[in-house]
């Protein structure tokens, strides 16, 4: 992978909580090219943990996260749209985040970065557009916390986008998904190779980032679907482990090689900051109820997607994003989706999301 | 609280994986007087992490885990039964376990303990009754755990009861609670603190059991029932703290209050045995499939409880428990509850556990 191209935000940039970042930066990718009226831009937020590679491109032909949605006659057409991906500012992958490097000290912000909050994630977006000389985005589209950050950019931005596709987000997280992700911090921040935010970037708190991205893979799906999946069955070799409680089923497997794969590539730090400012969310600060924060939204077109399995972000919130918008006037659409996928859904079911988002871009 | 009394367990007692434990004991509580026929007995198997005081009694007055269920004219009336309550084999109050003191060394078990499973629980129970001279129960009931308990029991000893009452069991755990369980499991065994079990009783794996904790906690109960409960209610206090990942939830608030309680009062070694013991769990090896398993079971009466917000052991493993139990021949009530409180409520919704079980054992 080549390092992301970037674009400067304002600088000094005046964070949503307070707090100042000097020369932040926005990494992202794009798809497509832009119409010379500069009317067919496509925004996309992300997830908690993917980088803006949303799918292959000239620059990185690996598959992207969204790999089947995004692309050429895919349900976001990319050559009919430009679509440009950001990494969320506090990730990672390129933006600027606890993991950079402080242009004032010379040393990783680690915990002195600023508070974080979905809004600035969301700015962060539209300030990457009008680097790219775009100032009107004729959909904005999220999952997950990017659903979140479409929500807040509704209300931060009103003007600026004609559809927005919000999909498994929420206004406000609910007190069970707040006490899951408080509990993933917690793994975290009680691995003693944590060492309060101090851990040197080759010796990781790697067990408790373990623990935390297990966790995150079984709320992200779904009872059902693993029922399905895996069943009962066991796990090929491990019952040579001498260890009484060695990982005996295959679900165990499946867990391990998904939190394997995050603790090499996702920093710890970042991981709290995000998902705190997933917490503190909530669209209702921006004017005293749901409704009054969208009040301004000019937006024409409205998909809320939900998936019924979805433990986290479940259905009702879903449909309270879409009572939300359609109370200031705005089409909406809600697809309330039967997959057994969970939360993941998105990334998985790919005919059902397709068919939502090639219809609703139309 | 005193000591409990115990009975001593068939010496020495050959267990269901292999194993051999000598000098065996079952800790208990009664209530209620035994009739001169010796016909009114009623077993009770406990969850996970519960000791055998279900309720006060003149040996102990504090409240037990099951106070608004079993007593004089309640839902199991201790007018009428002779009810006994046992810590389940391998828990760590007062029965034998991983945390009692092996006689052939003088030290404690810890992971030199043999594999147990539920049926070792299950025969514990019996054991016990046959030990306080009773061959032949009227009921044995248990709820979670001990629903996995009362199955294993109605396999094992099918013609010893004449009712059965399982609450929120299985017949085998669906790869979901696997998943949790051995998440759990592992955040005990990742805390350095455990010291590959050998951690000395008085500085044991804390932060692992809290977080193993507060994961039960969450699962136990519901999505909507937080809602209710705690909604996005701040937590006073809480942001004087100088970090920037500090609870700030009502939420965060309830989960560290009962992590707290777990931890002083629990044993690791013992938790990891009774959790793996859940997870191998499976009715059908017992004669090819869980029917099969059933086939000699003599209980007349079966009342099987499920509740519809249950995420751990959900309403369709309980419909499954029923339909094992009706296809030979036993007349089963199958009562599928719109609890809020998830896989707990046998432990909050009162009334509605009180009606069922009460008019069950009319």
């Amino acid at each position: 992978m080549n390092d992301p191209s970037t674009v400067a935000l304002p600088d000094p940039l005046r964070l949503y909580r307070g707090g100042v970042l000097q020369h932040a930066r926005i990494a992202y990718e794009t798809w497509g090219q832009l119409s010379a009226a500069r009317d067919n831009a496509i925004l996309l937020f992300t997830g908690l943990s993917p980088s803006a590679h949303a799918a292959s491109s000239e620059r990185d032909a690996s598959p992207g996260w969204w790999q089947r949605i995004l692309g050429p006659g895919l349900a976001i057409d990319t050559h009919r749209y430009f679509v440009v991906c950001i990494n969320s500012l506090g990730s990672c992958f390129g933006s600027t985040g606890p993991a950079s490097i402080d242009p004032a000290t010379g040393e990783r912000y680690r915990l002195s970065f600023p508070e974080l909050a979905v809004e600035d994630i969301a700015a962060g977006g539209m300030a990457a557009m009008r680097a790219l000389g775009i100032e009107r985005l004729d959909a904005v589209i999220g999952a997950s916390l990017g659903g979140m950050c479409v929500i807040a950019f509704a209300a931060q931005f009103p003007h600026a986008a004609r559809r927005l596709i919000s999909i498994s987000g929420s206004l406000a997280a609910s007190p069970f998904s707040l006490a899951l992700r408080s509990l993933q911090r917690e793994a975290i921040m009680r691995d003693p190779d944590w060492q309060g935010g101090q851990y040197p970037p080759d010796h990781p708190p790697r067990s408790g980032m373990r623990i935390a991205r297990k966790l995150g893979t079984i709320t992200y799906r779904s009872a059902a679907e693993w029922r399905v999946r895996f069943g009962r069955e066991r796990l090929a070799g491990n019952a040579l482990s001498m260890s009484p409680f060695a990982p005996r089923f295959a679900v165990e497997g499946y867990l391990e090689s998904q939190a394997e794969r995050f603790v090499r590539v996702f920093d710890a730090n970042c991981y709290l900051y995000l998902s705190s400012a997933m917490d503190r969310f909530d669209l209702a600060e921006h004017g005293g109820t749901s409704e009054a924060a969208l009040r301004e939204c000019t937006a024409e077109h409205v998909l809320v997607i939900g998936v019924e399995s979805d433990l986290l972000f479940p259905i009702d919130e879903q449909a309270a994003i879409a009572a939300a918008f359609r109370a200031n006037g705005a089409s909406v659409q809600f697809a309330p989706l039967p997959s057994l996928e969970g939360h993941d859904a998105f990334l998985v079911d790919i005919p059902r999301f397709d068919a939502q988002i090639r219809t609703f871009l139309g």
